[in-house]
């Protein structure tokens, strides 16, 4: 199942996408004279019976909607699928091997393989939604870049979890495109570089973790203006989720609603010869096989 | 005022310290016949007239506290002020000189005074109060250290703050502890060692604003098991208060109940010959003029 959460005469509503129709999960179990949690972070804390839930509703009026219960998707403003990260997005960088190499060859990172996963935050301020625009202030930075992302939704809170029990914590995947302002670097830290209002695009959807049967065999791209700029796939990773689960709860607990962005495959901006930023009007949108397009418009600031 | 979240009865309640004794200011708020917001995050979010509130009750019945509105200061446990910051702690690194020198000299951080400063997050999952203990993995970290930090609680959303704007925009003062495991940095990047549960104690309370003419002439000082370690002066940051606002908010949204760890001075742990870090059953105090004493015992995880 595809979740969003969508605009609704401005208020922000728990959907499920169905063909070119969206559903409003709480409209419809009202409709049904039942309840459902109201947003998708409230549907990821009331667990699996929730989502059991709103699955079996949706096959029960699946074709025949109640008056009042959906929207059409093309008209239809989707916002980030998770209104308020509870600890923003939890980054993970260098954890594709080219992308490695060709951050060690235009950045200050090492050439090495990374011995542990390397971690970094963006705050929730960070996020934006899928049709919401990435600021660019050309006063601040002159090497706005991209980077694609498997955005990997924790659904319960846990601590400590083994890598053969790490999938089960999982909600959902999504996009994430962890934009970076390659020059905002300082003492070495990226929270400031990556952590910007809008430099955490997010969604289009939440797609239940029972439809991806891997998440480490999805193609994973990006495209500015149309062109192809990254062509990965998440088999590369060097951490994989049970892998990168396992290592963050060992000290953080995480909790239902957090975003784990995985890190992100060969072909960021500055690796390219000359390099090549995003500039105001720039079109981006990265592309995960089985999950769907997050495209952003860059605008400036 | 000092403004403290304190337990009563397993509840986080809002409170104000007077003299010996905690005020529960809903409790009082609802003798007087008026309302007061249930959290410190509320208090802060509903601005200053809400403070102003506050401290026109507690004025009109300071000393004649009504039945059931005090608990003694010493039989209460406080919990951390803020019981779920809005984008955890905003740590800034290398921010007074000596600390500086005293880094490149024992870790892989730069001699040079940084140009800009040096931001991380260590997510809301890291806070504990000053009654919680800082959990030590021996199996993880044998380098378990301390930071004594002036926290600076935000009080209004804000972006583009003018440095001459941004004291106006501190809500109060508090302690913070970036207790830091210095061989969990992976990758050069400081998040992982510094997010981890228990690694962000912080309080014993608020103290606002109007009590601290100058947050730049305040002793700083850390003691363990009642031996300094630590004896600074804000004075010696080398981005201050308003430069640090200023910054943050070029490029991030700064909202009520953020807290900004302005950084340690010089005498953390792996500074000395030979290099001295916490084990189970050590006392870390972190001592501030005019804020106050956050102390924390250290436990075995």
């Amino acid at each position: 199942m595809k979740l969003v959460t969508f605009d609704r005469d401005g208020a922000a509503r728990l959907g499920a996408v169905a063909g070119d129709l969206i559903v409003d999960l709480c409209a419809l179990a009202t409709a049904a004279g039942e309840t459902c949690p109201a947003t998708m972070l409230a549907l990821i804390e009331a667990g699996p019976a929730a989502l059991d839930n709103v699955k079996r509703l949706m096959a029960a009026h699946d074709g025949a909607w109640p008056a009042g219960t959906t929207a059409r998707l093309a008209d239809t403003r989707l916002l980030a699928p998770i209104q308020r990260l509870p600890k923003g997005v939890i980054g993970v960088g260098l954890n594709y091997s080219e992308h490695v190499e060709e951050s060690s060859r235009t950045m200050d990172t090492d050439r090495d393989m990374p011995s542990h996963p390397v971690i970094f935050f963006k705050p929730p301020t960070a996020v934006i939604g899928p049709e919401d625009s990435i600021v660019h202030n050309q006063a601040q930075t002159s090497q706005l870049d991209w980077e694609s992302e498997l955005g990997v939704v924790i659904g319960r809170r846990c601590r400590d979890v083994a890598p053969g029990d790490a999938l089960d914590q999982v909600f959902g995947y999504t996009c994430v495109n962890d934009i970076s302002a390659r020059d905002l670097r300082h003492g070495g830290q990226w929270c400031f570089a990556k952590g910007q209002d809008t430099f955490a695009p997010m969604g289009p959807w939440i797609v239940t973790a029972d439809e991806i049967e891997d998440p480490h065999a999805l193609r994973i791209g990006l495209r500015v203006n149309g062109v192809t700029k990254q062509d990965g796939n998440t088999r590369q990773m060097i951490f994989r989720v049970p892998a990168l689960i396992a290592h963050l709860s060992s000290g953080i607990t995480l909790e239902p609603g957090d975003v784990i962005a995985t890190g992100s495959p060969a072909g960021v901006g500055i690796s390219y010869v000359p390099p090549q930023f995003l500039k105001p009007g720039d079109v981006v949108e990265v592309d995960i096989e089985k999950i769907g397009v997050l495209k952003n418009t860059v605008v400036a600031g």
